[in-house]
């Protein structure tokens, strides 16, 4: 219920949390963007409860980030492949990745990013495009006011 | 409780997801970033029932995001002030209000960030600090496997 008020919220952090419903959805995320299409696929990485899993593929689905692929008519089976707006989501997941392992990987740092061809762990950061500046103040500063 | 799972899995995105607690923890430190530090203004931002904001502080001052500095002793009266540990958060915010305003934003954009010399919106990008190069494969590449 409290999901509803986020959508009515300007901020389009409350607007993006709306979307993508509770946790158990950013960890399908993260299993989606690890090649994960099929419903038993998910189940078996995560030890969700099949219902609660159906309820989440289907939100997900419904807020345009996941989208159904019929890969089987008898019996009907559906795979659940990431849209434009789903992959869009992966510096959310790279950046949460990147603070978990800082932060609570006191026990060793078991998944991560790194370059494909040394092996070299990477150590992101968010930059503006344009610029390739660091998005820290006082060089950027949140910018309230509508724009079109 | 289902969080309690989360803080055993290895994946750092689920560790995270289990320190910051739920949606409501996000929308706190969202207000933090902005300069909101006491209980009347998180409360006035976010509409939030006093019962659930204290639980939610206490919550991120137990995981470390925040802490607490009593600004009054009659009456006893504690500010909530991000640490190093909820600043280093901010990526993840940003990333988050980006994919909001690009996916949710239909109505106009009220929130984003700015070079603050030229007022030209950013447009975030994750990137390796070491390198200057985006986070996309295939240069770059989720690795699994436990590292000291």
């Amino acid at each position: 219920m409290q999901h509803k008020r986020f959508a009515a919220m300007p901020c389009p952090i409350a607007r993006g949390l709306d979307r993508v419903g509770e946790w158990w959805s950013i960890l399908i995320l993260r299993d989606a963007f690890a090649g994960a299409t099929r419903f038993d696929a998910f189940q078996k990485n995560l030890g969700i409860a099949p219902g609660m899993l159906t309820r989440r593929l289907n939100a997900l689905v419904d807020s345009g980030l996941l989208e159904k692929q019929r890969y089987s008519e008898k019996p009907p089976r559906d795979a659940y492949v990431l849209t434009e707006r789903g992959r869009d989501f992966r510096p959310v997941l790279l950046a949460m990745m990147a603070w978990g392992n800082r932060h609570f990987a006191a026990d060793g740092i078991r998944v991560q990013m790194v370059e494909a061809a040394t092996g070299v762990p990477a150590d992101p950061v968010l930059v503006d495009r344009r610029t390739g500046r660091v998005l820290v103040e006082p060089d950027y500063v949140v910018m309230r006011g509508m724009q079109a």
